[in-house]
């Protein structure tokens, strides 16, 4: 493909995942939210389908098992947003900063989606391989990059492939101040942060799409069963050494 | 492609080029070299070509310029070794850990990868486009997923793909021990350690391929050259909100 | 005082409060709580009161305000836990590692810590000065560095003194395997693990009597309250720059 | 003491060693410098002596040893440079911010304070007990706390006391910017780093004063060389678990 070769702008067999972790229940006002509405137009201006949640508005229990009701839970909705996470081809976290870090709730998630990495695809693979993620940081100090390392990170190791520039966020100068979506903030205006905000929401459609047309990941090398049955896949042995 | 449907391990059109951060010169062991000889195994032996070196063997420069010869230095590696990276569809880095953290030496590698992410490729996106990475770890302590997800991160930002899985790593338990190659240490038999080690040698393979058939990622939504010259790709104006 | 000097161990006027931040509600058991015991036991060996929780066993809110019954929650159990802490001289808290990072009731903790980073003491400095923290970890894998560092700084960043090596924690070899409290997971046993324990609960000891003697931290230029009415404690002006 | 008791500020029997870990040398400007500044002129103002360099100046070679000259080094600056680090009762390490990470020389700085952590003072505990650290970080862009976090973990891992709020830090808005220095930057009026500089700068001055007065950190439970003659300081042993 060259720079001259026409890209095909329509993503309509997509779906994207988006949970954004923030710790307002709707409908407060999520700074967050406000941020990722950017990149999920972007995504439906192209025919992506969007299921978006907060999932703090959901009783999602501490644990990391499947389903905690059958734990001892009394009410679980992890496995109904766990079925709606595994529908999708893209998966968009989103979360605010606090003290530097990842919100309790983005934590939990991940927590979450972790007690299924032992699932397997028909390929046995990582039930999560085939698809793609990328995470939305807002605060007003400090902690974008810390934040999206740790995420992604996470999403990386459960399967999840991270394309280029998968994160964007915003933050003002140092210390207290106005959020991104306050009224003079600067965030919305942000050359920066909509750049980023645009390469991330197209990067994630590309590669959604790459990994579409290519049936998922090719199965070899990388199956967990195959792995467990005895295959090695040229790994040098020990004995070798 | 289904799950029977054959792959083609024939990676012979593909370079990688590994940079082992180890604090310690050549000849002496390195136990991230023994960890990175079965990455590096697989690879070679499906034909990718395999440029390998340690850059604590050669004068690279602090500074976040691309050549700091031209900013008074005497001597700087750097550029030599830039050209190298460029050249290859893969950049596998290795690190070692200390007090948790990667070494100083792959900060720096970091830092003067960093120097050149304002050069575009000729579609004018960020010249560490249409390539992929990761990273191999070693310590006898506890760090693996610190040090991975700092320099994962780093990599994404700069353009890089993150496949599946694109991380490996072997430490022991709690406290100081032997070392991966030390006798006895049991690094190279652990099977969590060699499973890592095959699917992310693998991931990079694939997507390597995937890439170079793609011609690179597609290009649009994500080239700062358009996005510079006014482009913004169907991000909303901040005046719409 | 040299080192022959009689080093007093009565600390029967402090008390430690201990939030075992584990998913796991009571009773089951928490691998976090069998490598807390050894640090509750040295200090309650030495007269310390200690209160102990797990938070998980609480409604906790997501939020970052005091009292999340104020903002449409129905019930919010932190305000009680939060007076416990400010109760003793010694916070402890512990957390599992997941994905190499603390748990979500860990991060809620420090969540509802920062809530209440806006109250002052008597003279005008942050809440939580006068006392000191330290954080125990564990997990199977990887990752005590990572979130010792994490919640270690969160609580400096809040008014905590952090004694040296406050920190302590046991993980096996790269990859699962058994956790703490399992049968011969060699955890028990590790000479590493149990040296830091030991330092760290007489550390956490050493410091909070050394603060209480003095009255807390010496009050001047470290006072929120005055540095609000106009005291710069002798920080440079910019215009003299 | 009360809110009313004078605070002694006379500090002339202090002495700081100040670690300026940018990546430019001596002459060029360092935006770390210009926010060190502040800091040191706060402790000069109370007789603090101080004693600063920036370590990009000096040959500091790669390796986790003490003297890199009696391992093939040719010259090594290092030793020099650790003997007035321990000369010091506080040690501040400046950093500026490259990907959201310290710097390499910062990096390196720590792995060979490391190099030395075997060293014992005249109790048995760490060489660097009875001392106290803070950390200064400046860059245009996201990562203060993230830097601190690692940093400080360091610190207070190899022995050093963290006092309350001991970092500051400043960056602007998300993006490229001025940095600290330049005109305009907005940096040096800033309320929040302004305080955080100097609560730092009291806090460092006050801890290290109540080390001096006490002795150093109370020697009982923390004592290495007792530790390895088996003294074990009420630790529970594993066979009455």
């Amino acid at each position: 493909m060259s720079s001259f070769e026409p890209v095909d702008l329509d993503f309509s067999d997509l779906r994207v995942m988006v949970l954004n972790c923030t710790l307002k229940r709707t409908p407060e006002p999520s700074n967050t939210d406000a941020l990722m509405d950017n990149a999920t137009a972007i995504m439906a201006e192209h025919g992506v389908v969007v299921d978006r949640v907060r999932p703090v508005d959901y009783v999602v229990v501490a644990g990391v098992q499947p389903d905690m009701t059958e734990h001892g839970a009394q009410r679980d909705d992890w496995p109904g947003l766990q079925e709606r996470v595994l529908a999708a081809d893209i998966l968009l976290l989103g979360t605010p900063i606090w003290l530097g870090a990842k919100s309790s709730v983005c934590t939990q998630i991940v927590e979450r989606l972790y007690a299924s990495s032992g699932l397997l695809n028909d390929r046995g693979q990582s039930i999560y391989y085939g698809r793609v993620a990328g995470v939305v940081v807002t605060g007003n100090e400090d902690g974008i990059k810390h934040v999206a390392m740790e995420t992604l990170y996470s999403l990386q190791h459960l399967g999840y492939v991270i394309p280029p520039q998968a994160d964007c966020g915003w933050i003002g100068e140092a210390g207290p101040g106005p959020s991104y979506a306050d009224a003079g903030s600067g965030g919305p205006e942000n050359d920066f942060t909509r750049r980023n905000t645009a390469f991330m929401a197209w990067n994630l459609m590309h590669f959604a799409r790459m990994l579409k047309a290519a049936g998922g990941v090719p199965a070899h090398g990388n199956q967990r069963a195959a792995w467990d049955a005895g295959a090695r896949f040229d790994h040098p042995n020990p004995e070798y050494r």
